[in-house]
């Protein structure tokens, strides 16, 4: 039993806390860390003693597996097995990267190697840890999440990091400033780890796998700045989950939930979450009661975020500009501000033989004609965006003219003004369709954000280090855009001054199992950030 | 035994057959009826002689209730204890109509009463024989729809004719000419019983009781005619069922199936089919070998149709124009060609905030374009009617620009000329629309129907009688529509000389609980057709 003990303490023996609040009642543990060979008997061991721990309302049998494999997951040797258990596909030439040694896998150990080839075959590591196998999917707080978080760990360590998980998943690691410089500040780098259902090997992850190559190069060279680097793995960016959450990570980094009210809203306005912290929780041993989780989730708040100078998140691009024009990368000016509308025609369904034209109340008819204006006002304004992208005639048939109809409209654009004067102008439109073919209309704007303008500053340093890498002539030839999808920086942003970099991306494919970004273009944004870093004398 | 067996026998005792295939090997056996009540013990005998007569593969209990149902059809008694056995909810009141008794609820019993109180009442009751409780519904070869047809040819019987029922669910009544007639022509009137699934009281109905009404008129009278006049119930026009078929019932009395070859096509072609009618042979008992099925179909046909002069359908209009004209009936001048199209559009799925306007292949905005112009074409011309009533996006999500549409066109009129001119306007169109944005297009025509035009003749003597009966100021004042619908008369109008009275319903509704058709204009169709009757000096 102590053998089984001193295992399962080694995937905590993580360094010590900073900024995000972790599981510090197991620091000080890393010391029980055993190096011997564990057996198929020892699995079956685990699983009992971890069943043993169960209490009422507790983990499935799953996740009890999980838990196995979290503890297992610095042991190549049985993580095979262990994998094959829950159905992860994990190659066995990707086993190395798992263990601290990872490194190894990178013979010659330079720079280009560690923001190059292992950046890259990070991406494919982490793209095989899923919930389905044959597609890539990790839904927030499943058993793949809680299992990929441990693996970004476990790179962020390899890194010369101290890291933490806390209870709403996010992983953050600290590389910590030249101890010479008084009261340094941080500059934070990441993005989020979570992924939408049957996604691509990029999106989110490739700002947390690149920030943490950048950070093993400095390491690399023994090379400490005049400022501390933290590298923040957000978790739930997507809000791929049933609860209804989205962007909780973030949120809990910002402090959004660092009150006992705040934390306490957050379980009851969202079904299921408290149930699935509860699990996490018990999977990780720790205190299950509503309590602990209060507790856990007041902590996941970095407390003061005065030392934060800022943040820099890189990003696929998900769309084709970049590709269309041949730049590797480009700078985000503001991530759009958007309005979402549910909207309904609702007019007279009627025989499709027997009603006359001159006496029909069709409310496809009219549908089609706010969806052909809409596309036009979407197109009277560059950087903006409009798109009908769902539509449903309520009761269809074939030989019946529609009597209502319901479609979606999502508007973005890079300022307020110009999403909220396409917005009028598209109700405008929908009323006057309405009055003139004489049917009812009901608009319900189902949400609406600002746009989040990027922080000049760091947009300036940036585009220097782009052109300073030679990827474009000058900084002032660095391609802006704006992001039209929301980002972890929309919500860091918010408080802490932020900058994207977009990376160009096949097709402008994302959220499909055909998004790519080529490991030369992977290789361009972890330079970039690195020049910038390097550039920074003090913050 | 033997007073069962007598009781079984009564309901196929109705007359003899002359022109539709009926359940010959049963006639004869008339003069067995009993008049003695039935108890409930009775009636659970009489399941278990049918439970006993079962075979391999035989009908379902329910079934077996309906043939009970069937046999007690005149032993209003036992009926609504049968009736609720199977969840059809007839009330007391109307249980006089099931006997051949049911003139008696019409005390005064004149004319203007049976095809007023009576031909409307009949409406009700019939509407209340339904698979489902609380909805009209009688699907092809249900049990609702066996029931169905016994009560109507109780009413046939009631109206002086005599009457058959056949295999695919006809049935035919006929009122001789009057004998002094050598080689009488006929006139069929008639129309369908079944009904859409959540039907009105009306379509096909109508056709039907106003039918019997005026024959009941005419016995009433003693009078017979120079012709004889039948009265055709079609089973299956509107196709609900899971078979696929439709106007099986008016295909079957033009002899489609009147070969070895055509009746086995039938059952090879219409999974289900087979087996339905095999069930129903075995509700008759019948011969339900394959052998026994195919020789009914072969049956159904009325054999030669030389002596048919003419077909008369009475129809609500199922539109708006009678109402909106203030008119109570109109005369169709042809049923409407009809071609439907299923249009695909292929594009390029992309994120909604990301790909900019420019850059997309959005498949609803060519979609949408395509409806508006479908609608003016439609516009274009009186009588055309151009419906999209279906319009799918594939893997529809508010915050993606749609890659796949596809939709459903449908183009009546009632010139094949007018049609295909449409069509061919909407195909070029379609095509422009792919071309101007770079999309894929699939056009697959799913269906194409000729217009069938209405005889002149009988549509000339059919405005003489509208206007004799102080409808219109005169004949060539009588309102002229076109059916956007198929009816009964579309098949049987392609052989015979046939003609379609519409009647004014509320709203143009059909299709649906709320359809109406007032006392006072179900009786104006009856009126109508009697006039025209009374006015054919010989055929
Ligand atoms: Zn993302
Ligand atoms: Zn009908």
């Amino acid at each position: 039993m102590s053998e089984t003990k001193s295992r399962m303490m080694r995937v905590f023996s993580f360094g010590t806390m900073t900024r995000n609040g972790s599981y510090s009642s197991l620091q000080g543990m890393s010391n029980l860390a055993t190096s011997a060979p564990i057996t198929a008997t020892d699995l079956k061991q685990k699983e009992k003693l971890v069943v043993e721990n169960g209490r009422e309302g507790g983990p499935s049998f799953t996740q009890m597996i999980s838990f196995v494999l979290v503890l297992l997951a610095s042991t190549p040797v049985i993580f095979g097995i262990a994998q094959r258990a829950v159905g992860v596909n994990i190659e066995s030439n990707d086993l190395s990267m798992h263990s601290k040694d990872s490194h190894s896998i990178c013979e010659w150990g330079d720079e280009s190697c560690i923001m190059g080839k292992e950046l890259f075959e990070r991406h494919m590591a982490l793209s095989r840890i899923t919930e389905d196998p044959g597609i890539i999917n990790r839904p927030y707080l499943s058993v793949a999440s809680a299992h990929a978080a441990r693996q970004v760990q476990a790179w962020m360590e390899d890194a010369g990091m101290t890291s933490s998980i806390n209870i709403v998943g996010n992983v953050v690691g600290r590389y910590e400033a030249d101890p010479s410089t008084s009261n340094p500040k941080t500059i934070v780098l990441g993005s989020h780890f979570d992924s939408v259902n049957d996604a691509g090997k990029f999106d989110g992850v490739y700002g947390v796998l690149a920030a943490i190559s950048v950070v093993k190069v400095l390491k690399q060279r023994g090379q400490r700045l005049p400022f501390a680097v933290e590298v923040a793995a957000f978790d739930d960016e997507e809000g791929n989950s049933s609860f209804g959450t989205t962007n909780t990570g973030a949120k809990a980094f910002m402090g959004e939930y660092s009150t006992k009210e705040a934390a306490e809203q957050l379980l009851e306005q969202y079904a299921g979450l408290e149930d699935a912290f509860r699990k996490q929780q018990i999977n990780y041993g720790l205190d299950s009661k509503r309590s602990g989780i209060v507790q856990g989730l007041m902590k996941s708040a970095g407390g003061s975020l005065d030392d934060v100078a800022a943040f820099v998140e890189l990003h696929i691009e998900q769309g084709p500009i970049l590709e269309a024009e041949g730049r590797p990368i480009g700078i985000v000016d503001a991530i759009n501000g958007q309005t979402r509308m549910q909207v309904r025609y609702f007019g007279e369904s009627g025989h499709a033989g027997t009603v006359p034209m001159t006496m029909r109340k069709d409310a496809l008819g009219a549908s089609a004609e706010a969806v052909s204006e809409i596309e036009r006002i979407g197109n009277s304004n560059d950087g903006l965006v409009a798109t009908v992208g769902t539509l449903n005639i309520v009761h269809a048939s074939s030989n019946v003219v529609p009597g209502e109809v319901m479609f979606t409209v999502d508007v973005r654009a890079p300022t307020d003004e110009v999403r909220l004067d396409a917005v009028n102008r598209i109700v405008e439109y929908l009323e006057s369709v309405r009055d003139r073919r004489g049917l009812e209309l009901q608009i319900t704007k189902t949400h609406e954000a600002p746009a989040v303008p990027m922080n000049p500053e760091i947009r300036g340093a940036l585009a220097t280090a782009i052109s300073e890498e030679g990827l474009e002539d000058s900084p002032d030839s660095v391609r802006i855009l704006s992001s039209g999808a929301g980002h972890d920086a929309m919500i860091v942003g918010n408080k802490i001054p932020s900058a994207m970099l977009f990376l160009r991306c096949a097709g402008g494919i994302s959220h499909n199992p055909a998004e790519w970004l080529s490991p030369h273009d992977a290789t361009v944004g972890a330079r970039v950030v690195l020049k910038y870093l390097e550039n920074l004398k003090a913050v």
